[in-house]
Order: C-alpha cells, then structure tokens, then sequence
C-alpha cells in the first residue's frame, strides 16, 4: 500500500485571516474583492499541488465586524469563477443551511461541480450568529439542537437531489429524440420536518458523482454529525496532544457509524510564519501581534461568544465565567478559549492577545515548519492541513520552501492522481442512490 | 449627439432554445453543461461586441420538460465562471424571486459585479410554473398579484442592500488602523410585508454602482414593473406592429413614471436563420421544423398555460377556449398564442406547429437579415435584440456576416464604450441612496 499523504487545502481571505491582518506592510486591504488577486493565488496553490482551496463565510455584519468580513466575495460566484482559471484543485465552499433553500444549494453546487469538471465542495455550516436571522426575516435564530436537526435533514434533501439523474440516464439519441431515459429521471418527494422538495433537480451528475462535504463540528451533536456525513473536517487547532484527542474521538465515532475511518479526513487550519532564519520567523509572527488592539481583540473574542460584551469586566482580572453564552455559539472555539484560559490562569486581556494572534507549533523555518506538519500528520493530530495566511507572499513562500520538502519525504504529492476532487483525495465515486434502489428492484 | 445603436445581447443555451433542437445535426446535446462550449460562445460574442450574455431559467422540472430545461447550468455559477475569462460583456443572470432570499441574492449578484469589474445584470422573474413551490416546502405558488408586489418589494431590499456601503466607505489606513468610515457603511432596516431585513451586505458597490436590471413584463403588472422598475425589458416578439405597439406603451409608462424613456431598453428574443443565399436561409429553416413532434408542440404551448392538457382537444379543430388557465400564468406568452391562433384562425394543431418552429422576419441573407434588424429598430420597435440560437455555429455566423453589415451601417459600435455593462449601455452609475440622503442631511 502507498505511503499515507496529507491533504493540503488553502484558506482564501484576500486581506488576510486576523483581524489586523490588513495594516500588515505586505497587506492589500482591497484583496477581499480583487477577482485578480484571488486568481493568482489560485495558481500558486494549484502549481504546489494543493487538494483545495476553502472560501469561508458570513450572513451578517455589523460596523463591528473583523474587516476580513465587512467586504468579501460570496463563496459560490467567487469559486465558480476560479474553476474557469485551474484545472485540478478542489473549490470548497461554505454556506450555511439556516437560511439556504436546500433546491437552490443543491444545484449551485451540482453547477460548481459540472463547470470545474467534477472538483466542488460544500463546507456546511449552520449559522451561528444572532444577527443573522435579522437578514432573513426571521425573529431568532435557531437553538444549537435545531439546527443541528435542520442540518442534517437540509443535507439528506441536498445529497437526495445529486443522485436525481442516474449517471447514463442521458441517452442523447437524435434519430429516436430520445433525450434521456425517465427510467432513470428521480424525483426526490422528500417531506420531512424543516422541508418538503419534490424534485427532481435540473442539472446532472457530475464526474466526481456528488460534490465533497466538509464540516466543523467540536461539540457532540457537531461531532456525531461530522463523524456520519462529512469527507472532511475543518478543525481550529490547539496544541498536538489536544488535536491527537479530536481526531481519535471523531475517527472512533466514524467507525461507529460504519465507515471507513480512513475515508474522513480531519484538517486542521494553521497559520505558518515561516523565516529563513528562526529570528526572521520570530521578527515576522512579532510583526503580527502589534497590529490588533486589546479593544480588536475583545471583539475577535466575542464572535464566538454571540457578540457577548467583554468590555464589562476587568481586563486584568482572570477570564470570566462566561459557559453560559458558549452554550447557543460557536461551542468549537469558545470552549477551547476557556480552556486555554484555565489551563494557563490567564486574565482577560491576555486570553484575548493570545486568541487574536496564536503561537503555534508552526513558526520557524522551513525545516521547522515541515517537521511540526509531519509530526502532527504521523501522530495522528491531522489528515492535513488548510493553510490559512492570505498575505500576498507567505502562500509563495510555503510553496516554495516546506512543500518541497514534504514532498522529498514522502508525505505529499508531487502529482494530481486524478482530475476530480474525489480523485486527489482518493475517495470513490459514490454511487447513485436511486441506481441501487433501482437495481436491487429489478 | 452621437447616432442611436442598437443594444445585443446573446441567450445562452448550451443545446438549443427550441424542444427540439438538440436532435439537429450541427447540436451538441451536452452543452448546457459543458463549460468550454460556454466559455467559446461567450468569447464569439464579445469579440462581436456583444453588449451582454443572458442566461434563462427555471427552478422545477418534470419528465415532459423541454430538453433544454433538464439539465444545464445555474445562472449565478456560470456567469461567474464565465466573468473569468471575458473583459467587457455584460453578464445578466434569471433569479426568480419567489425562492431566494434577498440577502442572497443581493450578495451572490453583488459579488458576481464585482469579480465582473462591474459587468453584472439580474433579470428579475416571478416564477410562473405552479410544480415550483413544491422544490420550496411550499404548498401554493403565489398569485399573479401577489407576485408582483413581493417582486417590487424582493427588489427593494436588494437594491437597498446594495447601497450598504458608499462608494468611498472603504478608507484602508493602515496608519490609523481605521478600515472605513463607519458614517458610511449603512444598515438597511426594511420591514415590510414579505421581508425584514436588517443589512448591512458585506460587499462593497462595484465600479457599476449596482447590477443591471432585466425584467420581461407582459400584463398591465408586469409592464408597469419593468417600466418603473428596470434598465432593460426581454420581450417575446410577434410582428412589427406588435413590437411597435408594445414599445410605445412601456416608453409612455417609463415617462409616467418620471423616467427618460431613453434609459429603458426594450429588446426582444429573436431566432434569426441565416443563410448565404435566401434557398440556403429556407433550409436551415425547414430543417428546423422537422425537429418537434406535435405531441412535443403541445407539450411546449403547455409550459405556458400551467402544463394544461391539451392532448385533450381535436387537433384539427379551432384553438380550443383556455383564456382562464392563461390567467395566473406565463401571461405574455400566453396571450400571443391566443392572439395568433384567433386573428389567423388557426386550429390547435397549427398553433402548436407555429409556437414551436415561429417564422419571423429575421429569416434570409446577411443583408435581409440586417435589414430586419434595422426596420425594427429605427422603426421604433426595439432598442436592440436579444440573439436567440445556441447551435454551435450559428452565433459565429452571425457574428461574421450580420455584425459587420449593422457596423457599417452605424446601427452597432465597433469598440466597447468603457469597461462596466452601464458604460456599453450608456447608463450613469446610479448614485448611492445613503450618499444623496446624507448630503441632503449635512
């Protein structure tokens, strides 16, 4: 059997990841909606051979939003265009299934997925912002719990509609005007507690059979649901002990499902800082943590607490007990903010500082950098890893410098196996639902 | 003041806008979802000087659906995926409003103008087939009526949301760490009948100030819609008179409504058949007409009257009564027929034949075909045409026969006027609402 790779996606934000990002020298505050910027950094994720490119997302804004999220592309038109400009990488996009028309994610993604040739992925979130009901006409947002259900059900709907066509159910025979065949035509006559879709959807399979799923989950409802329905998990990472604990407990669960553990990949998103020298990585993650204020910071930090207001309490003072505004949110990322805080008895402002600008594993050289990617990839704290560090030139710089490495190793392609997603990732084609009904009926 | 010209737009169908147009000999039957059969038709028109590529749509199939409906690209992916690999044509884009939220859509057409550079245009439909809502966990289609106050206040929203930021907002000093200027980054706050939403959208406005609008209103609604509400009417012609009469109404409506009427394109869907010699024209013509059975003709007159049975009629007898099914339907299509079929005494089987294979005045030569589009336009009866033949080779032709002929003649422009779909139409960036309201309040 071959070497065991790891999978390498890239986290396209055009201004940057952090929230200073943009006053970094290096930055370009506009990149967020430059089409152009987005391209080249395509190109060089695709020419280093990465699996993917990730475009994460939002519903609602507020003046005090992080500036990476006042004013971006919509993942699926930006995706959909950088298909027309690369051939292999894969296009996962996020988009949350609380204020999403399943038919329509259905076929946007199933068109994504035609149009590059069968390389589309669907990051699916539910959102978990207050405010963004208030885009969508609703009085409040859904509970943790229901929107989990919803999720799950939006999703059975969504994968029920890729398996609408059989795969030779266009038949294309002009002497006959035969078009397609109905035998093989599905309706999907889905009725279920969130949503009633008849079907059948208006566009075809496509090679790769049914875009790839990503998720996020941390708490158990989110861990069950990405253990049973996701190829991929997008994980914030902590440190590798805490990591190699995620990705046993999700792998365990996967198996407890029925599947193949090894058909789930768990891939955490990291920030390199990469130096020639260990001082010049050290001198540029320093350059970093100057550029967000403690009043940023609180900010940042209260994203994952339902825009809780830190201003309150003493920045001092040690972190407060605020379990109970994690409960209804983004649980992944507070909880392991409390953690942290504990573990190390930290005050406010230093839990803030840290979450704002982590250090990590991942500073140092390219040597360093490889070698932190590889133990955490062997010791089973990842299947990979989503780069995330949008600067203009650090993208560059690790494909120039630690992919090469990691490639003499062993540990990465040098090739593209395929030409679809699934093909890079080595999972099968899935088959047609409605083929196998079909067949164990006959 | 420079002479009038004629606006062109190209409706993109991968296999054909006929039922039956997939079975030709020259038909690629797979390329509604073929993206470099996209990719080439969509350079071919803009190496012409197309002013726009128009993508149709529809969200609910059936077995009996038209060939060109069962499977093809989203509007808002392929677009995007075309605005990639194109410069100047304008990029326009059917979303219905009855199943989209309008945060969605103001965002995915927000940012689609934007990795445009300002090329973007929504065409604004009310879904018109009552199989739709049951793709929506719905359980009626909305009313005539009712569909068209939710589309006036569907468009609302999207037109505020569009406006969120002015146009200077984004003030990127790193210096100050001041992102923008939050005097100009506005909520929108709408509650209204079917929506409340909050906004801001986390786009910018791109260098177009806001997308184009299309709309193709038939009924006293509909024109009245377009003409208050849109740059640009596609309309399905009949003669000459017609379109001069239709032409003159939306125009007097346009100025009732305090609008230059001049500012409001009419352009209809035209088939023109081309052929080097008039014989030659008369071929291709026939060739068509073999290519749709009368079992699929009904089957297509259908589509416009709520997929009424008309199996149920004497082929051979008059065009049965069926004005009360046009009524909560496709109603400008509808009416035609209806129109047709009495005015020429026509039974049911004529009817159908004529609706599915029309012969119009755009059939013949180079010349008489650029004479036709001549006498329609200086004639008053359009401000240009939508090109409506997706066959491979058909686009070029026209491109290299008919093209240089309107060129010559000063009916169309041999160079793009400037770089945004406004600038081809000759349309002002629209000011932003925010921008006018906050001037007015200093």
């Amino acid at each position: 059997m071959a070497q065991r790779q790891m999978k390498l996606g890239f986290m396209m934000h055009g201004n940057g990841t952090g929230w200073g990002d943009w006053r970094h020298p290096d930055a370009q505050p506009g990149a967020s909606t430059d089409f152009a910027y987005y391209r080249r950094q395509a190109q060089i994720a695709e020419a280093a051979r990465f699996d993917f490119l990730f475009v994460a997302d939002s519903v609602h804004i507020t003046p005090k939003s992080s500036p990476h999220y006042l004013n971006r592309f919509e993942p699926l038109t930006i995706l959909s265009a950088l298909a027309a400009v690369t051939d292999h990488i894969g296009l996962v996009g996020t988009l949350t299934v609380s204020y999403a028309e399943p038919f329509n994610v259905a076929r946007q993604f199933a068109s994504l997925d035609q149009l590059s040739g069968g390389r589309a992925g669907w990051n699916v979130v539910t959102s978990w912002l207050e405010g963004s009901a208030r885009n969508y006409s609703r009085e409040k947002h859904y509970d943790h719990a229901t929107r989990y259900r919803l999720a799950a059900e939006h999703l059975d709907v969504v994968q029920g509609l890729w398996d609408s066509w059989e795969d030779d159910a266009l038949v294309h025979d002009k002497a006959s005007g035969r078009f397609f065949d109905p035998d093989k035509l599905h309706r999907l006559d889905h009725r279920g507690d969130f949503f009633q879709v008849e079907g059948p959807l208006n566009i075809a399979r496509s090679p790769q059979g049914q875009p790839v799923i990503f998720q996020a989950g941390a708490s158990e409802d989110g861990r069950d649901f990405a253990a049973a329905r996701s190829d991929a998990i997008f994980v914030q990472p902590g440190d590798l002990a805490g990591a190699q604990a995620y990705y046993a407990d999700v792998k365990r669960r996967a198996a407890g499902f029925g599947r193949d553990p090894d058909t789930l990949f768990v891939l955490p998103g990291l920030r390199p800082v990469i130096g020639s020298t260990e001082a010049e990585a050290e001198r540029k993650y320093q350059a970093f943590t100057g550029l967000t204020s403690i009043e940023d910071a609180l900010l940042i930090m209260a994203r994952s607490f339902n825009e809780h207001d830190f201003s309150q309490y003493d920045l001092d003072a040690p972190f407060p007990d605020v379990a109970h505004v994690a409960a209804n949110s983004n649980r992944s990322t507070s909880e392991r903010i409390i953690a942290l805080a504990r573990a190390e008895n930290l005050t406010l402002r230093q839990t803030a500082q840290r979450f704002a600008t982590p250090r990590t594993d991942f500073i140092g050289t390219p040597e360093q950098v490889a070698d932190a990617f590889g133990r955490w990839f062997t010791g089973r704290g990842a299947d990979g890893f989503v780069f995330n560090n949008s600067l203009p030139d650090e993208l560059s710089v690790f494909a120039d410098t630690v992919v090469p490495i990691l490639q003499a190793r062993g540990l990465f392609r040098t090739e593209y196996e395929g030409t679809t997603f699934r093909d890079s990732l080595g999972l099968a084609k899935p088959a047609n639902r409605n083929t196998t009904r079909r067949l164990a009926a006959e």
